[in-house]
């Protein structure tokens, strides 16, 4: 029976092995987690209104019935495409090879500090569980040590958060880190008056929600502003350190810098060869020559009418499907489906409680309706049912009662190893 | 106004200053972590039934309305009893001292090697979250690298499980680890059959859960047993390193040695400058020689009918209670309090998904009864509403779907920074 091996378990790589499961093929799917993690809510567990559980099913009991299905916890060191075999490296170090018939590359993309590493200790960014777990952690000790502080300025500094980036993430955080300290912490300190917390973002370019039409960026921002976030486009952060980060002409004292702009593709174009960066794949998601490999999600570049992709979730379920297809009909001999095209059912941000904006082909709102379609929708899409019920029901609790979810730091210090 | 510091968040401290938040007085609640831990479900986290933040409340949040209760985070380094002052370090390095009227120290025990500190990089305990957290990624990480293990030897020791310790944590842990493997996980692998688990439980003394009554420790060996756990009493570990231990005169072959053996008081008696270990308390649960101060909980001793009580939950919200009636008379003058007094409502252990034993003065049983019991009590002492309204629809979901609540691997090697 062929084998299809299927690397990385996000959108892209669970939508494949999902659609391919009626064809006669085995399939090993191999992730560096164990889980399935819904990125577009990472931020709420970042601000400690849902729980990490709550948003990340792990991948093998997602694809439990999947009979023909192995999921495998390794990370890819590389692919030998003369010979068909993936190498992994599993946790205790121990080096497989997994040989394949269709190989399909699903590893989506990091965040990138466009060559500023060293910006990293300082502004950490959100793409995995452990990163939203440690910029938990770091945005509620702020909370805690400013309580504790004696010195004024270190107090001020320790309650300015500051987002660099106003795409989708940046203006989440930043409406939820509004809500955390205005509404959820507001009688939790005695020294500190939470509400007090300064909240930055900053955009780059002229306007906030970049892809978005512009009335909807105008109403983001006049949204955030109501929520007492300070809104700054056009605006450069030309350094970062522990003490703060300039932003154009004016330094912000902050020990809160989070990183949430760019992002930077994952190395499978390197595994296969090519140039590093996103790979370019052809009408039926083929690497270039490869026909047998097949690259989708954030790490695969695509253009349609002109313009690429953009790295979402719906582009990358739409690819694992498509992918499926095109593999069934090469085993079955039939003619090739028609080249990829992608759907575009609608975009959305949320900012707080209830704002969000949406906008499709036809149609774009704002507002409280946009929220409720924003929070049915991702309710929907949680991978296992009782996430959904737990999800749902953390949000119409946090509504009524303005409490988050999970407000605990897990500091690891705190083992009670001897 | 008095000012009464508290050190430590758990059952006994947070029950002290819920009964002084009527008194005269000022309060300040000193914890290392930002939670008061609900340690008799830490079992639950470490194998993947309940999230972290179901059982862990943040300090704050659950004393908010407490408006002369302040609450920090710091770790106590030392009391100076001469200038009554608690002398703290916070998160940032900074020290402070905490002037007292009264103070109330309730900070616990560690668990303990005894002597044998090099045990500890091998059969992790659990006292804290960050250590339930850990076990919960090694306990996972064993099945997934089952998986994908090639070596039936080390197959065979990656999926033995060796607990260390019959009381009610190894009880409750061999009975978890038996669900996790023999039904949750039933179906989640294809190279492995995690039924195959082997589940060893060690005592040292002649049989499971000694404080109970002979007979409760025979039904649960009994039940234990039928879920496929061995049950090994009256057999001394002599040697634990990263393949096995040594368990009487055999060698065990496991990469997964948990500690649920003994536990080690809090350094609490140092800093008054008494000998190490636990405080022997008086009857009004002051220091010897220091009436302002009171040792509460697992770090106080204190003899009721000729036997010390037993480090539980009960008996520490009990004496957090008795200090502030002690706190209480001596502000306003009035005749001292009786002595302390702990009254006995029971104690449970529980093993799985169906089955507990309960007893006190008057009853004792075991089984489905039990079990439903321990399953309300366990619901109603949570801190928070939230917490009980989720641990609840967690169990009831689990108990029909034989699904856990939260199978995910955070490992902070998956930090996405480059």
């Amino acid at each position: 029976m062929p084998h299809v091996v299927i690397v990385g378990g996000g959108f892209g790589g669970l939508a494949a092995a999902r659609a391919l499961r009626s064809l006669p093929v085995r399939i090993t799917l191999i992730d560096k987690t164990n889980h399935h993690l819904f990125q577009p809510l990472l931020y709420q567990v970042a601000t400690a209104m849902l729980m990490p559980g709550q948003i990340a099913a792990p991948i093998r009991q997602v694809l439990r019935h999947h009979r023909r299905t192995t999921v495998l916890l390794g990370e890819v060191t590389g692919v030998d495409t003369r010979n068909h075999a993936v190498e992994i490296r599993t946790g205790e170090g121990r080096e497989e090879r997994v040989s394949y018939d269709f190989l399909v590359l699903a590893t989506g993309v990091q965040h990138s500090y466009f060559g500023k590493d060293e910006y990293a200790r300082h502004a950490p960014g959100m793409k995995t569980m452990a990163d939203a777990t440690m910029v938990r952690n770091r945005i509620l000790s702020a909370f805690e040590e400013a309580e504790g502080e004696t010195d004024e300025a270190r107090r001020r500094a320790g309650l300015t958060f500051v987002l660099v980036g106003g795409g989708p993430t940046g203006v989440e955080m930043a409406g939820a880190i509004a809500e955390l300290s205005r509404l959820s912490m507001r009688e939790d300190f005695r020294r500190i008056n939470p509400q007090e917390t300064r909240i930055v973002l900053v955009e780059a370019g002229p306007r906030l929600l970049p892809p978005f039409h512009p009335s909807l960026s105008e109403s983001t921002a006049r949204h955030l502003r109501g929520m007492g976030v300070e809104v700054m486009t056009g605006k450069l952060v030309s350094s970062i350190d522990e003490n703060g980060c300039r932003v154009g002409d004016e330094w912000i004292a902050s020990r809160n810098v989070i990183w949430t702009a760019g992002v930077a593709a994952s190395p499978a174009a390197e595994w296969l060869g090519l140039s590093k960066g996103k790979v370019r794949v052809r009408f039926d998601l083929s690497a270039p020559g490869r026909p047998e490999i097949f690259v989708i999600g954030d790490v695969a570049y695509y253009e349609q009418d002109g313009r690429p992709l953009p790295g979402v979730a719906q582009v990358a379920m739409q690819m694992g499907r498509h992918v499926a297809r095109v593999i069934q009909a090469r085993l079955l001999n039939n003619a090739p489906p028609p080249p990829f095209h992608y759907t575009d059912k609608g975009n959305m941000a949320v900012v707080g409680r209830d704002f969000a904006v949406f906008e499709n082909r036809r149609f774009k709102f704002s507002g409280r309706a946009a929220w409720l379609v924003w929070s049915m929708i991702h309710i929907l899409f949680l991978a296992l049912p009782n996430m959904r019920l737990t999800v749902f029901w953390q949000w119409v609790w946090s509504y009524f009662t303005e409490q988050r979810g999970s407000r605990i730091i897990v500091d690891p210090r705190n083992y009670s190893n001897p």
